[in-house]
């Protein structure tokens, strides 16, 4: 389906969601989802409206000339989106790569709507999986000493395959700040704990030698403070004294890609509303 | 917060949410909450909409006047509501009252926004907590021999009572059609299992038999056909070969009375909205 | 049933099992239950096993002097109950009440092993239905200056009701060093927390300022640290951006209740060993 | 680690774990894991028991041998396995290929501990996932009439292959009476729903006309009766009137991987025990 999605944020005040969908019915565009959310502690409102292209009278590129005059009224912060142009996302990943081939896994059965041009890695185990999906493959060694050059390396390469989205499929390397910035909200991690307990490395480590009952994995955008990020979804599974550190590695595979899968499927499909540091997950 | 509350079901068409908030923001009021639901395969609209009615410009009698030839031009169904005129609640208990305990003392602490004036057993457990809780109680002995006559009596006292939504709480008899006619979708009952499975008697000793893995409780508005009505919430927890069936039970307990007070608190905030056998929960 | 309950722990080493079951056989017990595990970090061996007293060849205070040659063998630690011979457990209670309410509840309704003499409190609240459940009430009010003295009294009534257990029902006082040690892994909190995160005072507020997806519940023994002891049950629930501050607290609730009484269940029929700042919970 | 592993079910009566761990313990065995259960309602005593072969003082053929006689004493049903011995494993497929991928990527990764010699399909799709993975196809197409002579190609190819164990990773067809006899309690299915609900084909789409607001997935052994068998594991997530049937779809693959891949790894490290229509998970 051919569909306009707007996503706005802006401070609460009256009329605004009879501004917008009296917009998109002056068009005759019809209304597939919408919905909105005030944060009553910070007064701001969230909407995330998509309509039907079929029919609607206005063309594409025009539509943002033409509801920019309601958005400066109401100082919005808004995007415009079309389900039709998917985005291009690169991964990232080092030696573990079951969070990689799952995306790619759902990628092929058409569960994820985007383009994946680029696997880069750290590590050569990518390679081979990335050649047998078809992507191309960027191997780029990093270390304290060459970050900065490796990473203009990857800046380069990412625009030149006009990346719009990054996601993290168990990367073990961190950013620096100036990486962060001009991928501000558009790098997804994937950390195998209940974040904010056990950030850092070793999550499964920490988890066992602090005996909890449950372990958990959080996917968040990444921000310039390690695993602080905006959180998008966690979820847990239950252990026991029974499992040992590598009974915790096997049930947490599963939950890191069940809760990164949702995250990168969420953020395709602009479901994601970022705020101070926190999201609105319009699922 | 003194607010209003709308919940809306139509046919979908192009502007109905338009014409709801244009119809808001007309006399000034400010939107608290919106949501809206599109089922696609039956191509039906839902809302629910509430907004402050501090400053808002149309006096609480004079709304559904007004409202009206925009429901009618919609040919919409719909409820208005007030948060300020609160429900006035019944509950039918049989001799196990955990699920009883709990809704009063979450009423106690100001979690649900009614009233309870009744309590109606079968059984003279319920007694002394009703007395507890300073509620009437009446005692309602019913066989299958004189059910339709001790109906009608619990009819009268409900009306009497002013009665708009019966919660029961472990209520162990089946009402009779006439009865869930004069409370349709105003009855909801936790039922302790993973509906549809094991529905009926005894569903913790049928899911020891089964030997599952998990347990279950399920809340939904009674229907005519046993345990088969709209389910508006469920969860679940994991037992194992060690749990004999009164572990079962000790684990339901904290289960069924979780998911009970959840739907019955949805209820009581309007946040529900029923088709054909389903629910939509504006949670 | 009447049962004999041993908990075990040693150095791992051949023949453990073999000698315990042996002893138990020589004398024509029939076992009931019977776990192990063994720390294969630590090389610590855990042991519960139950068997029927009925047909047991040695009277009850006989047992121990028996046992205790083969517990010197193998340099066991070892506690020996009896199912018949129930903990006296004290309550300990601040303003929030319902895991308060949830104990007695449970226990009327025969789910706790126990007696409970006694509820102590800094708040009044509490006296009512210590009255209502015919417990004895002592209202200690703490503070900074009197914390020594007043602690000095509750242990002087702890003692003279032969208290065997505490459990903290949402105790919002920190007890001293001293007292921990007079209690040591006989005192329960109930934390509303998937610890480690958010230890201390305000956890919901500390969870809806991160934005967390999930909050949790987290049942563990005091010891001196805040928040740090061996945990011995966590439970969680999913909380999304239209959850404000106070449906964390509702929807807390009913997992604080859950994850409390089935930490405190656990205690009181013996299924939990403790050694370094972890539990083995033979459930 | 080099094992001997020992599965036992037998009436309970006094000295059964005496005598067990006292044969161990007579040739030096350091015993690794011990679990036991006794289902009271049915009076059945269930043991797993696994020790090291290090140093143990009887080679591995003649264990059967000398523990005979103690069986015979009990009336034991028993089998011994020795973890160096990993079991051949058959993949049985359809079109859907997400278990599929997910039991070989755990099995590259070294999570289960087997062989994987064939793979089974009525489709052509997992050609060439067998290929990448080096595992040998064996097509086999069936229909209602060829269904016998189809299943002895299959049996055929599978004792040359000397497979012990079937995994029916989404596998759309049913089997004969004869069929599942020849590997009684040795095919392990996945269905998509938590069972007894949603039996049969389509369970997304019962679930979804349903209503319900959690699915699941449930992992059994095989029987003669459609969806019936003992379950082994099963779990669930959440769903909402948001949720299409595809979202359904997609929730439901990350549960069908995660429940199965448990239940297989559990099969092949012998920790389910199977009575009646219930297993006992050692996990």
């Amino acid at each position: 389906m051919d569909t306009a999605i707007l996503l706005i944020s802006c401070r609460d005040q009256k009329g605004i969601t009879a501004a917008v969908t009296n917009f998109i019915y002056q068009y005759q565009g019809n209304i597939e989802h919408a919905d909105q959310h005030i944060d009553s502690q910070s007064n701001v409102f969230f909407m995330r409206i998509e309509w039907s292209l079929k029919g609607f009278a206005l063309a594409k590129p025009k539509i943002i000339a033409k509801f920019a005059p309601l958005a400066k009224k109401f100082k919005m912060d808004y995007s415009l989106y079309f389900s039709a142009e998917t985005s291009r996302m690169a991964i990232f990943v080092s030696e573990v790569t079951h969070c990689l081939y799952d995306l790619l896994l759902k990628f092929k059965e058409k569960q994820l709507f985007c383009q994946i041009p680029l696997i880069i890695s750290n590590h050569s185990q990518a390679k081979k999986i990335a050649e047998d999906f078809n992507i191309k493959f960027f191997f780029s060694q990093k270390n304290p000493q060459n970050k900065l050059s490796a990473e203009k390396k990857e800046i380069a390469i990412l625009r030149k395959e006009k990346i719009d989205f990054i996601a993290l499929a168990r990367y073990g390397q961190i950013f620096t700040r100036q990486f962060v910035k001009a991928y501000h909200n558009r790098i997804i991690n994937i950390h195998h704990s209940f974040l904010p307990a056990f950030a850092g490395s070793n999550p499964y480590r920490q988890a066992y030698s602090r005996g909890v009952k449950i372990i958990g994995a959080t996917s968040h955008y990444v921000t310039e403070k390690l695993d602080a990020g905006p959180i998008i979804e966690q979820d847990i599974v239950r252990v026991s004294h029974r499992d040992c550190l590598e009974d915790l590695r096997f049930k947490g595979q599963d939950l890191e890609r069940t809760v990164f899968s949702r995250a990168v499927r969420w953020h395709l499909e602009h479901k994601i509303l970022v705020y101070g540091n926190k999201t609105v997950v319009f699922d």
